[in-house]
């Protein structure tokens, strides 16, 4: 079997290794120059697109940012999962917000702005604290902007003054003051089968994922319930196939969704050691019409990115359970290098093995590290 | 890091598919026609072989019968673990059996045969149930014969009278009437690290692996311990680095060595799903200095092997816990598909599911299967 992955990042790389045991043969797609390349060397594989789109099984993306040209061309073979509407959902969070409220599923209280005069009513309706966020790419990288009282306005009002709101709206949201941040894998195909894994407890710092913890602890059965619900609401409502991430955040016992991946997902990282399946197997599996794998957890496990730094001592692999992802790619500041996985027993052992990672790391790349090996050692 | 490896078949894959998270990038020798291809499309790279080797960091092999004169070019660079005449003792039986003799491992009794004469002699020292053994690759695929029975002697003279025993000799070992056959995968690093798997019992048909249980059913700690030291002599007799599979017949409560593999074997198989750390993933990190993985299990395993047939349901899939490795070859009789490895929690859980996974196989290509399923369930 063959499917082409739009996307030639981490995400494909670590499809075509889950894949080629089953025998999937993945391919790459660079959508910055339509060139179909290895995943993992990145080495063009001198096919055209059309030819390969032609011989693939199935067509899947890494992100959702893939240009719609592209997505318009690999929807109409059929092939492509999951379909276009729920990619476009994952790419713009004014088409997310829509599904959310049309399938009644919990998420934060927003409002869509085409107009910067619009903002004033925002206040009104949702307070003085409040996120914007762009609703697509396209402001070159700026995407989100904070409203913590009402006498910053005037000055927010100036910094947007640009921006073409009419093309790119923003999602105007309150600031949730939630207790953490949740995140659910899951995985259906065709047939309706699903399966999710146990909710994932994710560490951010500026705007990026630093650790993921999981089995989330502190998680009752009604929580992960809850978030399964959730999970396969949206996922029949959308008819996915394929693995979705669902973002959330916990508010005392209730899970509001913050926003939703189309695809493989960062924070599920740590299947591949701490899951039966892997979310990489499993998504494969579902665009190719197979059985779901297991999704039980291991034991406790924990993901810890390696943003923006190549240089560290390959000795942390002498911690036992502990397995390093390294991507391959140059560095650059806030970029995504790699990961580790550490797999154990306990939360107790999962804490003393993050803390002995630390004493392997330049910290300063790992804002979250510590604090969190502290609290799981108790 | 760069790994090359000699052989261009399966393990040569699934070393690749290992090594890449690690950042380490494989590339294997097809030995026939001295060409470096990429271990898992087998698309030649385009490097000729010298430029291979001098870009390596280590040089390692996926088999023992790999032509002399590469394994003394790889040799020459200081970069090829195992060293030389740790392969050339698992490429040669009389070698493998001095080398045994040399450090007192216990080993099945046996002569060395360059003569036909000689066997009136081995009768009369070894009893007259013997197998005699090709000591090296040379006699077109027939390596091995039996003598049941004294008055077999003439014929068997007979069937081997063309064979040039000067240049290939025969080991005659007494036959032994062993329990069972169990297998000790074990790994050591540069530094003298060693780690072991715990002990897989084998299953053989036709003189093929067919189906190995990992940790083995009644192996108490002594025996392991056995195991253990039996390893850990001869990797450190042998001055080894990597994985070394050591096949071993069980008499009673002594181990016997039948043979030694100086690479990844079969045999070790299991542990890519069954174990925290793969064979596959602790031989790079052996070849590669990098600290070696823990080799602990994850439970009860079995490692299924797919031999000359390639129809069968991938509904197999539906068993949790079972992962399919496919080597994507074209099928011919007798050849290693790929395997299925199903880890579980009890061995009365691997019995069901092995017996599952009977219900999508082709049985006449599994004779081990179902009775091994119906012992495990107890």
């Amino acid at each position: 079997m063959r499917v082409v992955v739009y996307g030639a990042g981490q995400l494909a790389q670590m499809m075509y290794l889950a894949g080629s045991p089953l025998g999937i043969d993945v391919q790459a797609v660079d959508v910055n120059s339509d060139t179909v390349v290895h995943p993992v060397s990145k080495t063009p594989l001198d096919i055209p697109l059309d030819e390969a789109i032609e011989g693939a099984d199935a067509l899947t993306v890494e992100f959702e940012h893939v240009p719609e040209r592209l997505l318009e061309v690999a929807a109409q073979t059929n092939k492509l999962m999951p379909n276009i509407q729920s990619i476009l959902v994952g790419a713009d969070r004014v088409r997310e917000k829509q599904l959310l409220q049309s399938m009644d599923v919990a998420n934060c209280e927003h409002q869509v702005v085409t107009h910067l005069d619009q903002l004033d009513a925002c206040v009104d309706a949702l307070g003085n604290k409040l996120i914007l966020k762009a609703s697509r790419d396209g402001y070159d990288g700026y995407g989100q902007w904070r409203l913590s009282d009402e006498s910053e306005l005037p000055d927010l009002k100036k910094s947007l003054q640009g921006l073409d709101l009419e093309a790119v709206p923003l999602v105007v949201e309150k600031m949730v003051n939630f207790d953490r941040e949740l995140s659910l894998i899951g995985v259906r195909n065709a047939k309706g089968d699903i399966r999710t894994y146990p909710l994932a407890e994710n560490l951010h710092h500026q705007g990026q994922l630093h650790v993921s913890v999981a089995p989330a602890t502190n998680v009752d059965s009604e929580l992960q319930e809850q978030a399964h619900t959730i999970f396969t609401k949206l996922a029949e409502g959308m008819d996915y196939v394929g693995v979705l991430a669902v973002e959330l955040f916990q508010v005392s016992n209730t899970l509001l969704v913050n926003e939703l991946a189309p695809r493989v997902h960062n924070s599920g990282h740590w299947s591949q050691s701490g899951a039966v399946t892997s979310q990489f197997e499993n998504h494969l599996r579902a665009v190719c019409g197979l059985p779901l794998g297991d999704t039980s957890p291991l034991g406790p496990s924990a993901m810890v990115n390696i943003i923006g730094c190549s240089s560290f001592s390959r000795e942390l692999l002498s911690i036992d359970g502990s397995h390093l992802h390294w991507y391959g790619k140059s560095v650059r500041e806030k970029r995504k290098m790699g990961h580790i996985n550490v797999t154990t027993q306990s939360y107790q052992q999962l804490g003393e093995k993050l803390m002995a990672l630390g004493q392997y790391l330049p910290l300063e790349y790992f804002p979250k590290l510590v604090a969190e090996a502290t609290r799981l050692k108790g």
